[in-house]
């Protein structure tokens, strides 16, 4: 039914009302013959945004891998490629799988990267995009063409690349340009010429920490710049800004925000992170996600943005309400901006895509993050209880 | 009934067996009539041992405490023993709802500090001695007299402290000797003093940083070494041994590990912590614990240690299985060890105190902390499915 009055709910914990859906977005009131769905008084906060992860890779629904891959970054991706195969993975299952566990907590909006290399060609991508139309009107998934083995050091990833964004990705993914690919200026020039070319933004992967990573950050602002690509460029990770120079770290800060370049965080618990409050006060867009789940790389994560949400808060050592609600802001509307989501909110006219959560208040809601009462993506329900509506393969 | 046979369990992961109960303890075999107990192949791990609380202070069960308190620990130390009268804290029913939560978890061991201040006196250890009472044979409590709101800062909380040893507490606590005390030799004298004349081991709260910590340290080893104290002495938290210089730490790692000094983390995400891996090659006992839950100080925590393993493997990058077992091991035997626990363990003769968790293998148990099948303790189911056995108040 397309029409439904969610009775007695506290949007973002307000004082209790009622909300009307027609046609999938919120409106002023709905008719006498709505579907009347009791809220119990519970908090609603928009569909929650996990702004970045990576669909293609997890492990979800296998047996379990043991983990035994060195130490270093390119240990870890190098074995990952081989694994791949060895394991026989589908990206196209395994992303299902992934989104539909999102999904069942409340996720509505995905930017996902998806590995691009000539050893798999674009079959990360063809499997995400499958996921994607399966799932279509359930959840919103973006994918970013991520040359995650390397492009300058891998010849023929940059046309790989170039497919995946003809075929439909909508961003153009990077990755370290100098710890990965050894070429910074090769590098930031082709995403660059990649993006222009397409008319597509970019969110590139920069791990890079202290000078290394503010030397990068530096190209990438300077190339935004002289493009006129403000407001079209995200860095994800961005260690560099955790670094314990603050006076240069607020240098980076003013340009960013000049720029109107968004940062997305995983909020680690084991590496420095961008101040979210920082960029927060310099109007500078935050989005978080969580990363890869359950894969070669690490053991942990359940694409949960409300845990991820707490892990914000405790990283950035949020404790007052008013921080953990920030907190929460950059899993929803923080995420959202970043991927210009149309019609985002909790407002009249805005797509009825919410999250019925448990707690008193936001924060609460935040440090329990306990099973999800309702999800709607587009007033429809795609979640109760904990479960997602349709089954994982 | 008495006798039990856990069938088809896997302990530690291995494979899968029966295991036997007779008498609170792991035997060899069972009688005939034992009760059986299906464990669907689950993996069995000892109990759980959550190594460094507050229980006399979080706020379970009461309404949302908005938290708008300062960003010092004075502010916040300050704050709490003003709101323990505002709202009414009843330290006994605190800790009883604090303890049946980390219960239904798997924890079969708690070590807690209460606070003893000239304001509430000794009412932080009649509370909590009550619960300890009224949970005997569930969970064993072991109390460490805590000076949180300072000792030569507030007179007459020395002398306090004195009568909760002498009432029962197991452990002298200490605070921050140069950062809260301003008196780092009348703070450590008079504490080894009351641990010499009481004969009780000391657990010290330490969240001073890099040398500030290292002078704070080095005078704790000094005492222990002068009074012989070797192995009676832990620190708590011990942020200077997560500094940058490493140099510098691996020397405090040595004179640790020759005095027995034990390390208790919570793996903050927003703090330097110690490193667990090379604390656990010098030799040096680790142990873990959750630290206040949802109080005054912060919203989040939920008294879950398989969650804690999971924490302190995220804040040391430990994605190896091997790793992330050891983060495991800082959860159970290594807390265990810590509190000299007894008949600790799955072996024959052990105290039958154990937890079926979900998962194929360690990694994935931690990794998914899912809640917990069974919690036995000394033989007697005392939580299923995730719920404790008995009511919280
Ligand atoms: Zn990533
Ligand atoms: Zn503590």
């Amino acid at each position: 039914m397309k029409t439904k009055t969610l009775k007695n709910v506290r949007p973002m914990g307000a004082a209790a009302t009622d909300l009307h859906i027609v046609d999938g977005r919120f409106t002023a009131s709905a008719g006498a013959d709505a579907e009347v769905i009791d809220c119990g008084g519970r908090i609603l906060i928009p569909g929650l945004v996990e702004a970045h992860t990576h669909l293609d890779k997890s492990l979800l629904g296998l047996p379990w891998y043991r983990n035994e891959v060195g130490p270093r970054l390119i240990d870890k991706i190098n074995n990952e490629r081989e694994v791949k195969v060895s394991l026989g993975l589908d990206p196209q299952v395994q992303s299902e799988r992934h989104a539909i566990l999102a999904m069942s907590h409340g996720c509505t909006h995905i930017r996902s990267h998806v590995d691009v290399d000539t050893h798999h060609g674009l079959a990360g991508i063809e499997g995400v995009m499958a996921t994607r139309e399966k799932l279509k009107g359930m959840i919103d998934i973006e994918i970013v063409a991520f040359p995650q083995s390397g492009m300058m050091t891998r010849p023929g990833t940059a046309e790989l690349m170039g497919e995946a964004l003809a075929m439909g990705a909508e961003l153009v993914g990077g990755i370290d340009p100098c710890g990965m690919e050894h070429d910074p200026k090769g590098h930031l020039d082709t995403i660059f010429a990649l993006a222009e070319k397409h008319g597509k933004p970019i969110d590139i992967h920069l791990h890079e920490r202290d000078s290394l990573g503010w030397f990068s950050m530096e190209e990438i602002i300077a190339r935004t710049e002289a493009l006129g690509m403000q407001g079209k460029v995200a860095i994800s990770h961005a260690f560099c800004l955790g670094a314990v120079d603050r006076a240069y770290v607020a240098g980076l800060h003013e340009k960013l925000a000049e720029n109107r370049i968004h940062i997305l965080t995983t909020a680690p618990a084991s590496a420095p992170v961008p101040a979210v409050k920082e960029l927060n006060a310099m109007g500078i867009l935050v989005g978080a996600g969580c990363d890869g789940i359950r894969d070669t790389w690490g053991p942990y994560g359940n694409s949960d943005m409300l845990e991820r949400a707490m892990f914000v808060g405790m990283r950035n050592n949020f404790r007052r309400d008013d921080e953990v609600e920030l907190a929460l802001e950059v899993c929803t509307y923080g995420g959202a901006a970043i991927m210009e989501a149309e019609g985002y909110g909790l407002d009249i006219g805005c797509n009825a895509d919410c999250v019925l959560v448990e707690g008193e208040t936001l924060a609460e809601a935040v440090a329990t993050h306990a099973p999800r009462k309702l999800v709607l993506k587009g007033g429809e329900v795609t979640a109760r209880d904990g479960k997602c509506v349709v089954e994982a393969p």
